[in-house]
C-alpha cells in the first residue's frame, strides 16, 4: 500500500483577490471549496467577470467527490454555474449561503440539476477520504464558516474569510472553543484569510457601528438613504433597527438588495419590526423625517439604485435638500473614482453625504494583524499557507508568522500554479495544474485573452481609420475615389484638413507603387503604413488603420 | 464716476481638483492666478490632459495685466504653454517656482517670448487696480505662496496651498505673522484650499517623517529605493540627508525627479553632503547596503523608474532580494490599481516594500480641518470661497465655515460657469463665461469631446467589424465575395462559425434587398442593422459595425 499524499491547489490562483477555488486532492478524491468570481480591472476593457480556470477539474470531474461552500460572496460562489454546467456534483452550504446559490442556479437554469444539501457548523460530512466539519466564523455576511478537514495525513483548517468579533450583531462569535480543540487535535496545514493583513491591530466590532448610525439618524432632518453592500445583512439589519428606532419606515432600492433581503428575511437571517417595511413606491405618502431607504450603489456603480438617484435617473426618488445618504462601506481599490463622482453629484443636489473612513459608518469583515496571529497562535499549525489576498498581502501575512516564530520553510507563499504536496515526509511544493486567468465577456466565456485586449486597448486611446480605394492594375489607375471612415480619433468636422491629406497621400501611394506593386495585401500594407506615419506626424495619436484595397 | 467692481471667475472650473486658474478682473484690468493642469480620470478615454478653457482669456488678451502664480506643482504651472503660445503677458513667479516654469517654456519653445518676473514674500506688485503682495506659505514643494490682493474694494486674500507646519523642514513657517496683519486691516473675499478639507485634525509635520525615515533606514538590509513626486522636494531633502547619516550614496532614477533636483539644488533648495551623489550607472560600484536611490513612480505610472524596475525593465537596476522600496506618497485617487500591481510585482522580486497610509512614511501638504478653522478664524473675511477641490471638498469647507459662524449667504461654492461680482453693495454669484474642460490628446488641443469619447468607450468594450461588398445592381448579384475584418470583438480562430454565419448574412440581406433597394448607404445601414442584431445574439456583445457596399 503506497503512503497517502494531500495535495492543495489553489485553482483561482494566488495573490490574486476574488474567484476563490482551493482544490484539495487524497488518493483518487478530489474535495472543491468555493468556486468565486473576480471583478474585472479596468484594464480588462470589455471584459465582465473574471473565473477560476476550471479546466482540470472538468477534466477530471469523474474523481470530485463535492463541492463545499464557505459562504455566500461573490468572490465564493460567483463561479459556481460555470462550474456547475460542466461538473454535476454534489454541494454543501450552509442554509443562507444555500438560498443565495439557489437564486444563482435558477438565474442559470441549473436548479434542480445539481444536488444541495444544508450543513450546519458540527456536522460531520464523510466525503471519501475527507471528513469536513464547519465551524462558524464571523463575517460580513451572515451564516459564515470555516472547515476543519480531516484527511489520511491529519488536519487541514480552511479559515474561510473571518474575523474574531466579541460582540457581533448577528447571534454567535467566532468559534473559537472549536478552534482550541482542533488545535489540540493537531493542526497540520493551515489556509487562513489574509485580506485584511496589512492593517495593524483588531478589527472593529460591528457592534461599534451602533453608536453612530444612531448619532447620523438622530440629526437627519429628512430621509436617511443608507447605501451598503447588498450581502452584508448584518448591515442592513442595523440600518432597519435604526430606522424602527427613529421612527422610520424601510423601503428597499436596487434589484440585489431585494433579492438578498428577500432570501434573508424567509431564513431568518434579518427581520423587519412591524409595520416597518413599506414598498418603495409608497415612500411619499409618508414625510421625509420617516423615511429610511436602503439602497445598492456604495461602490458607486453607474446602474445602482443611488448612482442614478445621483444623476437623477431613479424613478421613485429625486434627491432633495434635506436627505442625508450614508455610504456604509468601503472603497474597493478600483472604485474610487466613480464613488466619488457619485458623491459630488449627491452633494450638488443638495444632500447631505456622510461618508469615508473616518466616519465611523463601516468596519470590515476580515481579520487584521492581531486576530491573523491569534489563529496562528491558537492553531500552532505544522504548516501555513496565507490564502485570499493579493501577492503583497499574502507576503505581509506570511511575515506576521515569522514573527510568531514560524521557520520560514514553513510557510507557503504559493504562485500560480504551484501545489502543496502534503506527505509523511513533509511538504513541499510541487508543479500544479497550469492556470490562467478566464474572462466571460458577454456570453462567450474564454475567447477574450491578449490580442483582443491589446486591440480594445489601442482602439480606447485613438480609435481607427478604415480605408477603401479600388484599383485597376491592368490600367494602372485608381477607380473611382479613395474614401476614408473613421471613429473615435479626430473630430471630422474640425479636421476635414487631415482627412483631405490622407486621401492625397492615398493617391499618391498607390500611383507610385502601382508598376511594382501587383499583390493586394501588399499594397494594402504600404497604404496602412503611409496613413499611420501621416496621422502620427499630423496629430500624435496612432489610431488602429484598416487598409483595403480592391483589385477591379 | 462709475463705483468699482471686482469680478472673481475660478475659468479652471470648479469643484474639479487640477487646472487651477483664477481670473480676477477690476474696471478694465485681468489679472490671472496660476494656470494649471489635471490628469484625466481612466474614463478620459485617449485624453493625455486636461486642460482650462482659455477662451476668454484669449478674447481679452489685452484687458491681462499679469500672470501671478502661487507654486511650481503641475496643477498649478501645467497649462501655462497653452495659455502663453496664445497670450504674452508677464509672468511673476518666486525663484523656485520660476525655474521650474522655464523648464517648462524651453520644452515648449516658448522661453524668451514671455517676460518672465521673480518676486520673493514681502514684494509689493503694482499690476493696475491690482496691488499683490505675496506671502509664504508651507506646501508640499518649497518656495509657495499664498497673495494678499489689494483692490479698490478692499483686501483679497488667496491662500495658495498651504498647510500650517510649524516644524517645517524647509526654513519658513506659513507666515502667521503677516496673516494676522492682513487680518487687522480687514479682509473682504478669503479664496482658501480645500483639497483636505475632508480630514479632522491638523495636518501631520513633514518633521515626523524623520523618525520613520531613519527607522527603515536603519533596518535595511540592502539598497534602500525611495519613491515619491518629483515635486516633493522636502522628502527629497529627507532622503538624502538620511541617507547621508547612515553611509549611503545617493542615485537618482527618473526623468522629473533628475530634472527638479538639478533646479532645486542650483538655486539652493536642496543640498547634497559632500561625496554623496553618485550617478545611476555607478550604484554597482558600492556595496548594497551603500545605497539609496530616489525614483519616480509612486503613482504605479507605468513608465515610471519604479515601476520598470518593479517589471524587469529598468536598465540600471534589477530588483533583489535585500532590496526595500519606500514608498513616501499617497495614493492619487484612481491610481491604486496599478500602484498596487507595482507594489505586488517588487514583492515578488523578493523586495521588502514599505507603503501604506499607517507606514507614516507621508503626510499631506494640505491643510486639514483645524486648519482651515485657523486661517478662517484668522482672516474673518467678509467673504468666503473655498477653492481647490472636488465639489464635495468644497462643501465640507462650506460647513466648516459655517461652525465658525460664517453666515450661509458669506459663503459661496461656486459651480462651474459662476463669477462672483463684489462691490459695495455686497457679493453676488452671476453668469460668468462659459467654460468646459479642454482636453489635449497627442498634438491636438480641443477636438476631443463626447462624440469621439463615446466612440472610443464603445470600441474598448467590443471593438468593430467592418464588413465588405461589391454588389452589382444590374445583374442583382454581389460581386466576388463579401468580406470581414474585425478587430477587439472575437478571437477569430476560435470564432470561425460567427464569422461564417455573418458572410452568410451579408449574402442573404444583400440578396433578400436588390429588388427594393438602390442606394448605397440605404443597403449598408440594413447590413450593419443585420450583422448587430446577429452579434449581439450570438456573443452578447456589440461591436461598432461597420458597413462597406461597392456598387459595380
Amino acid at each position: 500500500m503506497t503512503e497517502p499524499t494531500v495535495r492543495v491547489t489553489p485553482l483561482g490562483g494566488v495573490g490574486e483577490i476574488g474567484k476563490n477555488c482551493t482544490v484539495l486532492e487524497c488518493d483518487d478524491t478530489i474535495l472543491v471549496i468555493d468556486a468565486g468570481l473576480e471583478f474585472p480591472d479596468a484594464d480588462l476593457l470589455g471584459v465582465d467577470l473574471v473565473i477560476p480556470d476550471f479546466t482540470y477539474l472538468i477534466e477530471n470531474k469523474e474523481r470530485i467527490r463535492a463541492i463545499v461552500i464557505t459562504h455566500g460572496h461573490e468572490d465564493h460562489v460567483g463561479a459556481l454555474p460555470f462550474l456547475l454546467r460542466d461538473v454535476q456534483v454534489p454541494l454543501y452550504a450552509t442554509p443562507l449561503t444555500r438560498g443565495l446559490i439557489e437564486g444563482k442556479l435558477r438565474r442559470h437554469h441549473l436548479l434542480g440539476k445539481i444536488e444541495l444539501n444544508t450543513m450546519a457548523p458540527g456536522d460531520e460530512l464523510d466525503l471519501g477520504p475527507f471528513q469536513v466539519t464547519p465551524f462558524h466564523v464571523n463575517h460580513s455576511i451572515p451564516d459564515a464558516v470555516g472547515l476543519a478537514i480531516r484527511t489520511p495525513l491529519g488536519l487541514i483548517v480552511h479559515s474561510g474569510d473571518f474575523k474574531i468579533d466579541h460582540t457581533p450583531l448577528e447571534s454567535k462569535t467566532t468559534d473559537l472553543g472549536v478552534l482550541a480543540r482542533l488545535s489540540a487535535e493537531g493542526v497540520i496545514l493551515l489556509l487562513s484569510d489574509s485580506t485584511n493583513a496589512e492593517s495593524p491591530g483588531y478589527t472593529a466590532s460591528e457592534s461599534q457601528l451602533l453608536g453612530t448610525f444612531q448619532s447620523v439618524f438622530a440629526n437627519a432632518p429628512g430621509r436617511v438613504i443608507v447605501a451598503t453592500f447588498a450581502s452584508l445583512l448584518s448591515r442592513v439589519q442595523l440600518a432597519i433597527k435604526t430606522a424602527a428606532q427613529f421612527g422610520r419606515r424601510v423601503a428597499i432600492a436596487g434589484r440585489s438588495m431585494e433579492e438578498n433581503t428577500a432570501i434573508a428575511e424567509k431564513l431568518g437571517f434579518i427581520s423587519f419590526p412591524p409595520e416597518t417595511r413599506i414598498p418603495l413606491h409608497r415612500i411619499n405618502e409618508f414625510p421625509p423625517e420617516e423615511i429610511c431607504v436602503l439602497a445598492t450603489g456604495s461602490q458607486g456603480e453607474p446602474n445602482s439604485a443611488l448612482a442614478r438617484m445621483a444623476s437623477g435617473r431613479f424613478r421613485h426618488i429625486s434627491i432633495q435638500e434635506g436627505d442625508t445618504i450614508m455610504l456604509s462601506s468601503k472603497a474597493i481599490p478600483g472604485n474610487e473614482t466613480q464613488i466619488y463622482r457619485n458623491i459630488d453629484n449627491l452633494f450638488r443636489r443638495g444632500a447631505n453625504v456622510v461618508y469615508g473612513t473616518k466616519a465611523g459608518l463601516h468596519v470590515s469583515g476580515h481579520a487584521a494583524q492581531e486576530e491573523l496571529k491569534m489563529m496562528l497562535n491558537l492553531l500552532r499549525p505544522l504548516y501555513s499557507v496565507p490564502v485570499q489576498g493579493e501577492y503583497r498581502m499574502l507576503q505581509v501575512h506570511a511575515r506576521l508568522a515569522y514573527e510568531l516564530g514560524f521557520e520560514h520553510e514553513d510557510v507557503f507563499v504559493m504562485g500560480n500554479g504551484d501545489c502543496l504536496e502534503l506527505s509523511t515526509a513533509g511538504a513541499t511544493l510541487i508543479d500544479g495544474p497550469e492556470i490562467e486567468d478566464v474572462f466571460v465577456d458577454g456570453s462567450l466565456v474564454g475567447d477574450v485573452g491578449n490580442t483582443i485586449l491589446r486591440d480594445r486597448a489601442a482602439l480606447s486611446r485613438d480609435g481607427f481609420v478604415v480605408e477603401r480605394v479600388s484599383v485597376d492594375p491592368e490600367m494602372g489607375e485608381i477607380v473611382g475615389e479613395p474614401s476614408i471612415i473613421s471613429q473615435g480619433f479626430v473630430y471630422v468636422p474640425e479636421s476635414g484638413d487631415l482627412i483631405e491629406e490622407a486621401l492625397e497621400a492615398i493617391h499618391r501611394i498607390v500611383e507610385s507603387h502601382l508598376d511594382d506593386i501587383d499583390d493586394v495585401e501588399q499594397m494594402e500594407n504600404i497604404i496602412k503604413q503611409g496613413l499611420e506615419k501621416l496621422f502620427h506626424k499630423e496629430t500624435r495619436r496612432r489610431p488602429v488603420v484598416i487598409a483595403m484595397v480592391t483589385w477591379v
